[in-house]
């Protein structure tokens, strides 16, 4: 198996999408921030009536999507047309399923990987003040179509994906 | 309990830390992707002939970790005075721990969390074209030290974390 | 009256425009920051002999709406292909004009209103040592033209509209 | 009068405050956008049921600040340490009230100003769809205290200003 | 001669390009950086043991490509397709040359120079603690292909140069 | 001689300034762009009667001055306290001379280099339509005080270069 990113000298680069066709290309990403039961009821409380800490979660992946090129070095600019993301507020986590889409030559899967991992982590910075020990885990692929790679489908365990469309 | 991050209306603001005082903050955080056993013997070969996905990844890492303050909603800019990434390899997996450093007012654990997490995804990025299915897991604060709330250090269960100083 | 910007959980989202029309659109922007006239003097003089405050106003005006999409969260990244700003200097006000232009998906309104607030924003950075009581008014959407929803021409009162073309 | 930000050659500069006290500053900013009853409403009723277009305002305003040397041209980087933004709904208008603090050397009031902007921008962003004729008026300096120049405090005329702390 | 990115004001302006055709553009520069030679020495050890200044240089290169847009103020915004740099370590300086590629409305002749001035730095920034006398030099456009203005290629005296594709 | 930026495993690392002194720390940078006659003497004419290049070029070098840590990898954030230019207008030329100040715990040589950098590069883009063949050289630092690494001052030939206090 070889790397399409590194060059002839082995040093990464941006690889040449030049010729690549403009076709719509969408990408979901799933992530899960584990925390304390109190956590998951505190998020819930303040959403009724104090402060709605996914609200602030929705805006950061949204947000960190767009400057996912300043972040992960080797991704193309890409002109993003749609992000949403979804929430499933469990009793000892908080799932987070992100939906990005786009007009162009190149996939939108690490905008996707990158949206749920930015609200995963301003969960975190919301609520570290009540709970140090969050874990975030399972931040993968779900689903990505569009492009000459196909379709892709991850087989998921957890019943509880619903992809934001 | 109560979020610190919400003024009276319930709405997010950045907390007041003006009257702090500055004291040496150091925190580590803790990443793991795993992967096909392929995966990980691609990016083993890769640094001895043909290209080191890790460095882009420590690149990636402590540039992301400079730029906590536009990811994170609410985070505070800090002048961060030392960042360090260290990969451990594993056959299935590749393990990331970030040490931060700062003299301020307030602490460096989401600089530490946001560096593992865009290390991690750039390694993803880097590998996406010979492995869709690699799964980013277990991010969590391994250690931390400085300011009022004092040392803070996680009960792991993994062997091989070392972190760097 | 209902919302675009919401999701069904009442979270905000960026609109999905995938399938919109790549048209030309233009977009013109009014801003105006009223001034002590000893300001507006010091302005004018600056221009001839010392330093022209509304050349760096300018810049800034221009880069500030190519980062309209890191300003405005909800805000489609977008390939702006022309930014222009012209200046009214009156005796006791600077008056703004923006024209943005762009072949895209979705119009450029935003990127003409950030271009005359940064530009606002700059002259009262430059001015403030010497007049604190500056006040910005009047910032709104001046015209407005490709795309599904129309022309949009807003009925202005003000005789010194120029728009830059 | 003369500018402090041009050199000798007439052209911007970013003025020396190297041997300036560090000391504890804070500014206060108004910004009032005047909208149609119906487009206040619908605000409100977004908030009780579907999506409050101020939540993500105020984190537009809060990541908006810690942005404003990227976006005024001869601002300092700062280590701003509190920003908070509150509103007042009235029946035809949205007014926003900043305060941002800060430990260093000089004030924070373009700070202060680009979060009520950036704040009526984003109302301005999610409400566009239902009323295109908005107008952002009224951006000034409220407050300012801390450094040489000493206590600033703007005579206003309205009534609804209470400044956050 | 006449400057193309003055508006009737004499202020800058981005120079309007909507009605520009669609076309593949390739762009190539050329940076050196000289040195002492035992610093190149120390680059050539570093590869094979110890640390790669000039993969450092490489990721930075791309990644500043990408922000050409908000370094060079009247840059437009570009969906770079591909982006590659080449490194010559020679006895007393290292030689750079970036290859940029676009299907766009406006060259990408400016980030080529950014991509190479930003690895030129990066590499002064790297080896300064051994050597603060290095100096960069040379930095120009090497080549320029596709849009109206036609082929450009600069008649070079330099025999190492060869352009990465 | 050895790389103060690598760690044991051979990859980057931001070096740990943590437990350094702030001191007043001064950098000057010295930057040349070569043109035809014809060019220099249009940003002559320029200045005087339609569009002031180095007006632009200056707030460049400023803004991106302010950006260093985002362009060059293992830069440490910095709260820079004033940055200033010059330009020298020779017949065949523009020199650019960058004086930055801060008052911290890394010294501001990065900075200076990269305000001259930008300045030159915007040059370079302003003049390009009617000169593609010029060239940045001799990009050097000038002078830096302050920190443990005592005073560098460069011998220089150049007569022209004056730095800016």
């Amino acid at each position: 198996m070889d790397f399409t990113h590194f060059n002839d000298e082995g040093r990464a680069k941006m690889v040449d999408v030049t010729s690549k066709d403009i076709t719509v290309r969408i990408a979901s990403a799933y992530g899960k921030i584990e925390m304390k039961p109190q956590t998951s009821d505190a998020i819930k409380m303040g959403r009724i009536k104090k402060g709605d800490v996914l609200a602030v979660a929705q805006v950061a992946g949204i947000m960190a999507a767009k400057k996912t090129p300043s972040i992960i070095p080797m991704c193309h600019p890409l002109l993003i047309t749609g992000i949403d993301l979804k929430f499933n507020l469990l009793t000892d986590a908080v799932e987070v399923i992100s939906t990005v889409k786009l007009q162009g030559k190149t996939g939108v899967e690490m905008e996707a990987l990158v949206a749920v991992s930015a609200a995963c982590l301003t969960i975190y910075d919301m609520c570290k003040a009540i709970d140090r020990s969050m874990t975030i885990k399972n931040i993968y692929l779900l689903e990505k179509s569009g492009g000459k790679s196909g379709h892709f489908k991850r087989k998921t365990e957890t019943a509880s994906e619903n992809i934001p469309r």
